[in-house]
C-alpha cells in the first residue's frame, strides 16, 4: 500500500533544516505516531531525526518510540538529551521496554535500567524472565484488578484511577486478597449494572487465563477462537501477573505466519525486516539449507552415475528427468503447503494423519494418471516409443504418488517428533522425492525397456 | 493443541441418547459455545447435533450456530424448529448472517431471507452487495451512533440502550444530521470525562475510516499500523454504514496468510477445510498448475533433447542435471518467500526493486561461489576432470544468480501488474529457473569440453 504521509516527509525535512520550530510542532502534532515512526525511519540525517523527536509533546514521543521498528530505535535513543530518554524508558509500555531490552546489547541494557524508575524496573526484571516468543514474555504489566466485594460504583472510581495508565479498560480481572484470578467483568456489564452491586454477584467464575510460559502460537489460537479481546496471564500459583491484549495477538499471528513461510521457503527467519538484515546475514541465514539440498541432490548424481549404461543406451531417458523431478517436487509442495497450513491453523489434528494419507492418495491418483497420460502421449508422438511412454507414464504416476504421500506425512511426522512441520520445506520434499523417482524411473526402464 | 472439550463428548452423547434433557442443559449452559460448536461438529448423527442445539437457551443457540464452520451450519439449520430458526437468523450478528448467506444455495436463501424481519432483512441486503472480502463484506451493521449535541451523561444513557445489541461499545463513532462519520470518542473518554461535557467538545475529528469497498487486506494492514480496536466504514458520500471490529481482522489476517501459502505453494485455495473439501476437488485445485508446470517441463526435456550430441558424448553432464535443477529451484524459491512474505507485510515497497535486485544478486554470489566449489569438488574427485569442473562450477554459479533474480523480481513484477506477488509460487519458479540452468549449462559445457 502507498503511503500518503510519505509525501509530507520533504516538507518536515525542510521544517527541520530551517529550524522552524513552531511550524514543525504543529505538523507532528496532526499526524498519527505511528505515521510519524515512519517518516522518521525514512530519514537517514542522525541529528534531523533527532530534531524531529524534540519537537513532540512527551506522551507522543513515547508513543512514537514504540512505533519505531528494528535497530532505528537503539540508534536513536542514546542521541536524545537523558529527560527525554528517562521520559520514552519509564513511560514506554511495559511489554514494549521489554521487547526493546531484547534488541540492545547487554552494556546498553545496563545503561537504561539506571534510569528506570522502581517499578519499571520491577516490571521489566518480571518480564525479561520469561522467552520472548512466551505469554509472559508479551503480556503488559499494566492492568486494573478489580476486587469481589467491590460496589459497581467503587469499580467505577479504580477504573477512572487507573484508566490513563492501562493498556487496556474493557476486560477487567478481579482479584481474590491473595491476588488469584477468580472473575472477570467486563466495562459493558459495569456500565449496564446497578451502582450499588457488588462486583463478586456479577463477575463470571468462568475465566480464561493462560500460564506465562504458554507459547505465543498457542495464545494466539484461543484469541482466534474465543474471539477474545484481552486475555491475563497467571504463574503458577494461579496469581494474575499480566494481560495479553488483541493487538499484541495480531503481530504474533504475523510474527508465526512469517516464521512458517520462512522455515517453508527454507529460509531461516531473522527478526530484522528484509532492507535491515545484511546481505552477508542473508547469505547465512540461506546457505545451510542450499549445502545440504545440494549434498542430498549429489546423491542424485549417484544414482544418475549407476544407470549409466542405462542413460547411454537410451539417450531419451535424459529427456524426461526434468519433467519427473519437476512433477514430483511440486505435487510434493503442493501437499505439503496444505497440510503444514492446516497443522498451524488447527483444522488439521495430529490423530487424523491415517485419513490424511488416505486423502492424499487419492488426490495422487487423480492427478497422477492426468499427469502421466499427459508424458506418455509426449512419450509417442514425439519418440513413437511405445515402451517408453509405459515407462515414463508409470513412473509419472508413482512419482507424483510418493510425492503427496511424503508432502503429507512428513510434516506430520515431523510434529509428531516435536520440531515444526514446517521444517519440511518446500525443497527438502523436492529433494528426497527426486531420489524415490529416479531410481524407480531407471528401475521401470530396465523393465519396460530391456535394459541391462 | 489438544482440545480438553473433546473428553466431554462421549458424555453429552450419551446423555442424548438417555434423552437425559436437564443434566445436558446443566452441562452446556457451563460450556463456551466455541466448543460447543467443535463438539457439535464431531457428532456425525444428525438427530443427536439437533438434540443438543435444543437444549441451548436462545442467545447461547445463536453464539454457537455462529462458531460452526463450513457447511454443518447448512446441514443443521433446516433440522431445526421453526421457532429456533427465526432466532437463529435473527438474532445473528448482521455480518455471520451475510457469511452464512454466501455460503448457501439461492433457493436456501429466498427461504430463510422470508423468515427475518424488516431489520434483518436490510442489514443483510446492504452487506450483500458488497463482495465478502471487502470491508463492506465483512463489516457489521450492529454499532452505537453518538451525535456531537449530546451531553456525556446522554450518551451514556444511549450506550446503555444501545449496548445489548452492538457488537462493541467501546469506540463510538459521532455522526451529524446527515449520518456523516465527524469523530470518535472512546468509552474510556466517556468514562473519565464531566457528564456535562459535550461529545462534540471532546470527540477526535481525526477519525480513521475505510470505504466499504476497500479490500480486507487493505483494512487488516490499517489494523496492523495503528493498533486499531474497531474501524468504521463508509460509503461513497461518508455516510456511516458500519464497523468492523479486531475479531474479523484476526480472521482476514489468518485467512490472507493460508491465501498467500496456498498459492505460493502452487494450490488454489478453497473456503472450506481441509477435510471438508472433497478430494476430487482437491484435485482440480491442485491439477491447474500441476498441467502447466509438465507442459513447462517438457521445454526443459525439449532443451536436452536439442544437446543430445553433448549428453552421448559426455553422459557424466547428466550427473550433475538433479544437482544443478534443484539447486536453482531452492535458491529461486528462498528468495520468492522473503519477497512476496515482505510485499505482504508492507516490509518491501513496489519502488524498492532496484534496492531488491541488488540485495539479491549479491546474496547470490555469496551463496553461489560457496555451492559452484562444493560442485566442482565433487567433479574433481569422482571424475578426475577439470573442465567438467569448470562447467558445473560456472553453471551452479550462474543457476543460482539467475534464480535469485528472478525469485526476487518475478514477484514484484507480478504486483506491478496488480496480480497477487504469492502467484510466482515456488514450483513455478523452480520450473522456469531449470530452463535456463539447462541452456546454460550445456552452453558452457560446449565451451569448456569442446563439445560440437
Amino acid at each position: 500500500m502507498a503511503n500518503p504521509q510519505i509525501i509530507i516527509v520533504p516538507e518536515i525535512r525542510d521544517l527541520v533544516r530551517r529550524e522552524q520550530w513552531d511550524e514543525l510542532r504543529d505538523i507532528l502534532a496532526e499526524i498519527h505516531a505511528a505515521d510519524i515512526a515512519e517518516i522518521i525511519q525514512t530519514i537517514d540525517d542522525d541529528n534531523e531525526k533527532v530534531n524531529v523527536f524534540k519537537n513532540l509533546d512527551d506522551d507522543k514521543a513515547v508513543e512514537v518510540f514504540e512505533h519505531i521498528e528494528g535497530d532505528d530505535r537503539s540508534a536513536i535513543l542514546p542521541l536524545l538529551p537523558n529527560r527525554e530518554q528517562k521520559n520514552i524508558l519509564n513511560e514506554m509500555s511495559p511489554d514494549e521496554r521489554a521487547d526493546f531490552f531484547d534488541e540492545i546489547t547487554a552494556e546498553e541494557v545496563d545503561q537504561y535500567t539506571g534510569l528506570l524508575n522502581k517499578g519499571a524496573k520491577e516490571e521489566t526484571r518480571l518480564l525479561a524472565s520469561y522467552p520472548p516468543d512466551s505469554a509472559g514474555g508479551i503480556m503488559t504489566t499494566d492492568f486494573v484488578t478489580l476486587s469481589e466485594d467491590m460496589t459497581v460504583a467503587q469499580a467505577l472510581k479504580r477504573i477512572r484511577e487507573d484508566a490513563p495508565d492501562a493498556e487496556q479498560i474493557y476486560s477487567l480481572y478481579v482479584v481474590n486478597k491473595q491476588d488469584k484470578l477468580v472473575g472477570i467483568v467486563t466495562l459493558k456489564d459495569i456500565i449496564l449494572a446497578n451502582p450499588n452491586r457488588k462486583i463478586g454477584r456479577m463477575m463470571d467464575h468462568k475465566v480464561m487465563s493462560v500460564n506465562a510460559e504458554s507459547d505465543q502460537e498457542e495464545v494466539a489460537s484461543l484469541f482466534k477462537k474465543y474471539d477474545l479481546h484481552a486475555l491475563p496471564v497467571v504463574d503458577q500459583y494461579g496469581t494474575l501477573i499480566g494481560i495479553i491484549t488483541f493487538d499484541d495477538i495480531i503481530d504474533v499471528i504475523g510474527e508465526e505466519d512469517t516464521e512458517d513461510m520462512y522455515r517453508f521457503g527454507g529460509v531461516k527467519e531473522t527478526e530484522l525486516t528484509y532492507f535491515q538484515t545484511s546481505s552477508s546475514k542473508w547469505a547465512r541465514q540461506r546457505i545451510t539449507w542450499l549445502l545440504l539440498l545440494v549434498v542430498t541432490g549429489f546423491i542424485s548424481g549417484f544414482i544418475l552415475e549407476r544407470y549409466e549404461e542405462a542413460l547411454t543406451t537410451v539417450v531419451m531417458l535424459a529427456f524426461f528427468i526434468p519433467v519427473l523431478m519437476d512433477s514430483g517436487g511440486n505435487a510434493g509442495t503442493q501437499a505439503a503447503t496444505v497440510i503444514v497450513r492446516g497443522l498451524a491453523t488447527g483444522e488439521i489434528a495430529m490423530n487424523q494423519a491415517l485419513r490424511v494419507l488416505r486423502k492424499e492418495v487419492i488426490i495422487a491418483l487423480m492427478v497422477g494418471v492426468a499427469l502421466a497420460i499427459l508424458t506418455a502421449l509426449r512419450a509417442v508422438i514425439m519418440h513413437s516409443d511405445y515402451s517408453l511412454a509405459i515407462t515414463v507414464a508409470i513412473a509419472m504416476l508413482a512419482t507424483v504418488t510418493i510425492a503427496k504421500i511424503a508432502g503429507a506425512m512428513l510434516p506430520i511426522l515431523f510434529k509428531k517428533l516435536g520440531f515444526d512441520p514446517a521444517i519440511m520445506s518446500g525443497p527438502f520434499i523436492t529433494t528426497i522425492v527426486d531420489i524415490f523417482a529416479l531410481i524407480l524411473y531407471f528401475e521401470l526402464a530396465r523393465l519396460f525397456l530391456g535394459i541391462a
